[in-house]
């Protein structure tokens, strides 16, 4: 699997070029991967008899690459793996930004849309290393941790790759934006931060107990506490 | 706007009954309401060229439609329009679910994907019902408080109805579950949840300090509390 540094994509094609409020299109490399990398669910555009559809999945990003997991028989992945291209998006929803008109009311997000072809990862080490990858990305320290998977598991396990070939970022983190004359009204306005936090573990029921919490639970807690 | 109760769907076609792991599909109008109803972001599915595309918008379910909003010109409302049908998924993260083994990991969660037509709200009354049902779901009583659309505004608003078709839900929420050979590991286990909370809200810098923060936000700040 490569483990290359931030490569450039392609320069913003039409399809990727931020239409909607341009002023917030995002097009560096690494300003797209930080924000790939905050997260562990995309939402996965496909067809089906040329319907669209869309998915939810966890997934990491490798290098200039992101997989997915699932069944060897998940219609979804299936799909892209048949198509040219998949496109994919990540996106964080960091505050409520409310201002003095209903009409600017928004968002404060870090959203990336990607496109790319998709392919099956076949190598049972280049799986377990993106099996690997993501678990370390949920969780970090987690895979050293656990029984790792067997011939079986990986064979159970269809691994996708797709590499970024367009990407861009779309990022709202301001204050609300009123039209000038409305900031004379006595109406609060503001940024709600909204963010993802941890709570207390919950033990499996059938966890012993002399069984304690380890390290890298409490550095992910003490990383996401509320 | 309809207001009704939450009405019966049509029963799981073949399309939107639940494949991988069927034991977590949940079909039951009442709960995909309630999932829909505790988010306010979603990602849509739509074409261009054929070729499948997903960004995420915001979102608000009123009876048995759900309502989008943006610029008149947005490729993706545009394309909803002028397409047979949409599609719309909501996800909410809700744990990391911790095994003993890699292969068991997962993630405890509730999403939902409805089918439907989409249509222009064209009434203006109709649109502004839409638009205060969104402000009003993402923050409760921020719409009175505000200065609410005027003419211009409103006709400068595409809304777009999807009427929820067909629906379904997947939900996990639960221990790990292991190979029974593996709960013999001395390998901790168990579920870190997840949550979203809202943090002290940022006044607007141009704000005028005799503005207090009002009722709305501060019961907002109460339900989301970290």
């Amino acid at each position: 699997m490569p483990q290359s540094q931030p490569q450039s994509h392609l320069p913003p094609s039409e399809r990727v070029s931020v239409k909607r409020l341009a002023a917030r299109g995002v097009y560096d490399p690494e300003q797209i991967h930080a924000i790939l990398d905050a997260g562990f669910i995309c939402h996965v555009a496909f067809t089906v008899k040329g319907e669209p559809r869309v998915l939810p999945t966890a997934y990491v990003r490798v290098g200039g690459e992101i997989y997915l997991h699932g069944s060897p028989s998940n219609q979804m992945l299936r799909s892209l793996i048949a198509s040219p291209e998949a496109c994919v998006c990540v996106t964080h929803v960091d505050g409520l930004v409310l201002a003095r008109s209903a009409f600017h009311h928004s968002i404060n997000y870090r959203s990336v849309v990607l496109f790319g072809p998709a392919r099956e990862v076949g190598d049972p080490e280049c799986k377990r290393a993106a099996l690997q990858a993501l678990t370390n990305r949920i969780i970090p320290g987690r895979w050293d941790e656990v029984r790792t998977p067997n011939p079986s598991e990986l064979k159970g396990t269809l691994v996708v790759g797709i590499r970024i070939v367009e990407a861009s970022a779309k990022v709202r983190n301001a204050p609300p934006k009123d039209d000038e004359e409305d900031y004379a009204l006595p109406i609060w306005a503001g940024v709600v931060p909204l963010s993802v936090v941890a709570r207390q573990p919950i033990r499996d029921p059938r966890l012993p107990s002399d069984i304690a919490q380890p390290a890298h639970v409490t550095a992910y807690l003490k990383e996401h506490e509320a």
